[in-house]
């Protein structure tokens, strides 16, 4: 499969088209035409041709879309059906709000670790998982393997943190601090989820549209 | 100043030079040339020109960037001067975090209530705020006339709910569930934040960059 060169506003969509498949499996639908599919998720339809063609298309022409195999293969390619396991730093009320929130395994990942520095914390357990003493990550990442960190720590705590993680062999953070942890590695992967930049990208469209 | 026609993106890099410029006042910094801001910011210097042209430009050829000035234009494009009152709908654990995490008064928002419809979380107090029944909405909006709504309700309650919202004046929508507003209301302002869609955009670059 083609999977090379694909644009960033393309495999932006990818998710959505994951999510809109699977709510249409669960109403029990088990095909619909590219027309269908672009009414319900504000795309036109030669969009969504356009779209899955980059992926080799999934189509045939006149009998629509197989709604469970064209999600099962964006899955695929998306890499959920190969789960990556993944470690939570910062126990406080955002990292434990998504740790209770998330359901990683249907997004491609295993929470195996949450880590914090606060000792009051220690031993307390969020979705089954003990929190951990940040001490103890060299030992841990040496066991287990993690290849993912989801950082939800201050932006000052947050660089030493993400270099002893990357010296850990960590290769893709889901960060929801503030520090830029691309432009100092560049070779890793990045999800930023800026909250106070989205907030602000609201108020400009209030005011302005 | 010519704020019509900006481009999604240049929008969406705005955030990022507001919060920068605050970094770069809190170190000390009072002005810089496009070409070490650029450096900072990991974009071309020609980027930042264009970027900051399409608002007017606030720069002086061989002067660079006054730090303080170009913050506060660019916090006023933004509208941060002009805070809008702003309901949270849904007190679990997401609602809750960012109703503690998020300094919303310097994101252009100020909170002014909580609701839920659990009757056992009615009257817990989250950051000053008490948690309201979600049935004494409307005369709360009534009397307070929130312009915006945060969404941290299951995809199944937020429909009636967002219908009843616009109804009450609401016209922009913080959306953290994974209902689709823009699609029915296409004339409200909505932010999405889909930590799912984040997740397997992550799932993605880990496979295939």
């Amino acid at each position: 499969m083609a999977t090379h060169n694909i644009s960033d506003s393309v495999i932006r969509r990818l998710p959505r088209y994951y999510r809109f498949l699977g709510d249409l499996h669960n109403a029990g639908i088990s095909r619909i035409s590219s027309r269908e599919l672009s009414e319900r998720m504000g795309l036109t339809a030669s969009q969504i041709r356009q779209d899955l063609n980059c992926f080799g298309g999934f189509g045939q022409q006149g009998y629509g879309y197989n709604i469970d195999l064209l999600q099962a293969e964006i899955g695929q390619i998306l890499g959920l059906d190969r789960p990556q396991n993944a470690v939570l730093l910062g126990a406080g009320n955002l990292g434990r709000a998504l740790a209770q929130h998330i359901d990683f395994s249907r997004r491609g990942f295993h929470l195996i670790g949450v880590f914090d520095r606060k000792e009051a914390l220690f031993g307390q357990v969020i979705r089954g998982l003990p929190v951990r003493d940040v001490a103890t990550l060299d030992d841990f990442c040496r066991d287990n393997y993690p290849s993912v960190a989801i950082m939800c720590i201050p932006k000052e705590e947050a660089e030493p943190m993400v270099d002893q993680l990357v010296r850990l062999g960590v290769t893709g953070f889901w960060n929801f601090s503030h520090f830029d942890i691309a432009m100092k590695y560049p070779n890793v992967s990045v999800e930023n989820v800026h909250f106070g930049d989205s907030l602000m990208t609201l108020s400009y469209r209030l005011h302005n549209d």
